[in-house]
């Protein structure tokens, strides 16, 4: 048996009931990698008052962090495609020059699976050094049945050399490669969907997400992927309306997706779709930022239909070359005129709600995993406030 | 004596003689703290074969990095009035809440020389962790001259307890404080210009900066802050064009100003001003990216001109909560276009020089100091595509 009771806490427990669920003066009794209790500290029950003590000296206490929609998992990067364009070469001279998602798609292909943990370790282990305990990671650069496989295996593999929550998502439906260039149809019944099926059967995939994107898959297709994905009895999600309104978020809807991502070209429908199949909003800072995109995601529209929404890092070696949640949290504040009471929740309990984890992680709540982060911060407003800082004093994972 | 080669290096000198001044396999000979020899290893004397080797594996090093512009030394921070704005409290409700600049000033006089330096010790250790050992740092909250005085000291003594160097500017023209509003003049000859005189005759000033604007002070108070300073033998810089063409660089170009900062509404007289003086352009992209700026400082212009451009954090509790000076080579690739080397020269040898350190760092060339970082990186441009990510894996401060 494993008991503690971490005393003298400010604790932000992320339930609705107030801002941030806050507990001015408060304790956690943790048994075996569970909350069994959590409350005021005058009210703490006399069998806690045994237990092992941990004195928080009023420092806060949050949920750890979650990502809900990463990219973690990558060949080579494209730090000299991003200085080209700097440079002022066109996207022309960049693809001539092997750059763009092919040259990634190419990378990793090269790479063996073990060659895809290995570059991904420090790349997860900031996420880690920022309170992260539970982070997604998408397949979508191999595009072959056996480099979508290798990089859902990869994955996995991470949380047996860090102790880390790891989701896997099949996104096969990523790019089209180039060897099936104009004809998506044919690479979805020759690759995409056997490697689903494969993968599946291997339990390598939580979740089946789509590009549905005038660049990427058309609606038509993506509801083949997740015509197979309901046949497999895995949930959904969707990169929709990023670049453009294709209505992917009613689609995916219509599958009572987890969460629809991105969103910026999202529209009254979408959010009405999304709010009766109560699909999450995951909003992605960090790839607006880097594609100085203007058009905000409809933060009001949403806030006010009640859909709740996440934020996520979109870690990838494209659009969002970013290993900071933090800085997610500051940038949906900053760009997206998010509260930091959203922000945070968006990478707690809406997080947690992206990734079908509600009655497991994200809010400090009696009976869910004692996934904790304890910050050196006197009020959970400054985890947002603050750009590039990391307060981290300890990061305790429940299920360790 | 102490002496090492560092060799098996790929050495990024940040000398203008070719891109990043690189030398793909390089060696850096140290002794006592500054560079004895450094070019290709084929090339290597003799004489220092015989020195302590450490072998770097092809890793990158590069001058360590300056940070030219903070107000690292504050009390307080301005998360709830960050949260209050994102709740869509207007700035009356905030001035009512006791927000804005007045409150970290109030915060700054409330605190001790000794609190300061613990309040501080926190962020500074941000920016160390990140390979900076050279950084300046402003007065301006005190506003009174003990309390101006205080700040001072409080930034000189960060460097006896951190292997860092800091260069102190007086900026008691920062802000008008509450007790002499609409009495600028009232204040500059009754607070600022003793302090400035008390704290030169103290030792504690390495330059003297102005904040030149319609909401800070005229070029014709600027004019009477420098004349002083000059009186003084110290040099000058400037809080310039941020908000509106003021003609403040043109102003400090008159002075030979070390540097004029921010510079977003600078136009063609200025830019030419400042070539002729060779002042330097101090970027912030920090403070662009938190205000949410959208007029952006004339890059193209400085360039063609050939004005040295410099990047720093402009560290801040209200326009630039932020300790990442890697972030802001990113932001100043992302947000002002520049190239991943305009912004590494920025804090590195254009850093140096709106320090007017030049002839002691900013570049790895014999005789400078050896203060060096080196990073996990197979290119300089990585530094600067990266978010929220830290590849440094060790960093040299030669005055240790
Ligand atoms: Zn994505
Ligand atoms: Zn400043």
């Amino acid at each position: 048996m494993n008991a503690k009771v971490f005393i003298n806490a400010q604790i932000a427990t992320m339930t609705p009931s107030s801002p941030y669920g806050l507990i001015p003066n408060g304790a956690i009794a943790v048994l075996n990698g569970k909350i069994d209790w959590v409350g005021s500290s005058s009210a703490l029950p006399m069998k806690y008052q045994i237990w092992e003590q941990e004195d928080v000296n009023q420092r806060l206490i949050t949920p750890a962090l979650i990502d809900c929609h990463t990219h973690l998992i990558y060949g080579g990067n494209r730090a000299q495609e991003f200085e080209m364009r700097l440079q002022g070469a066109s996207y022309e001279d960049i693809a001539l020059a092997g750059g763009g998602v092919v040259s990634t798609v190419q990378q990793t292909r090269n790479l063996s699976e073990d060659q895809l943990v290995q570059t991904a370790l420090p790349r997860l282990d900031h996420f880690i050094a920022e309170g992260v305990t539970t982070l997604e990671i998408k397949s979508g650069y191999g595009l072959t049945i056996d480099d979508e496989l290798k990089m859902l295996r990869a994955a996995r593999r991470l949380q047996t050399l860090r102790p880390i929550r790891i989701k896997t998502t099949f996104l096969g439906a990523h790019a089209v490669p180039q060897e099936y260039k104009g004809n998506a149809d044919a690479y979805l019944d020759e690759i995409c969907l056997p490697a689903l099926t494969q993968a599946a059967k291997e339990g390598l995939v939580d979740a089946v997400d789509a590009f549905c994107e005038t660049i990427g898959f058309s609606p038509a297709q993506v509801q083949r992927v997740f015509a197979l994905s309901k046949e497999l009895n895995l949930p959904v999600k969707i990169h929709a309306e990023q670049l453009s309104d294709q209505k992917g978020a009613i689609l995916a809807a219509s599958f009572h997706a987890l969460s629809a991502d991105h969103l910026e070209y999202l529209s009254l429908d979408g959010i009405e779709a999304m709010k009766a199949s109560q699909t999450v909003a995951v909003l992605l800072p960090g790839a607006f930022y880097t594609l100085r995109e203007t058009q905000l995601p409809p933060i009001d529209g949403l806030r006010k239909n009640g859909v709740p929404m996440a934020i996520a890092s979109d870690s990838n070696p494209g659009s969002s070359p970013l290993t900071s949640l933090l800085l997610c949290l500051n940038m949906a504040c900053t760009l997206f005129r998010m509260t930091p009471e959203e922000a945070l929740t968006g990478v707690t309990r809406h997080g947690a709600q992206a990734l079908g984890l509600s009655d497991k992680i994200g809010t400090l709540e009696t009976g869910k995993i004692a996934d904790l982060a304890i910050w050196n911060v006197e009020h959970p407003n400054e985890l947002a406030y603050r750009i590039g800082y990391n307060p981290l004093i300890k990061r305790i994972y429940g299920d360790a």
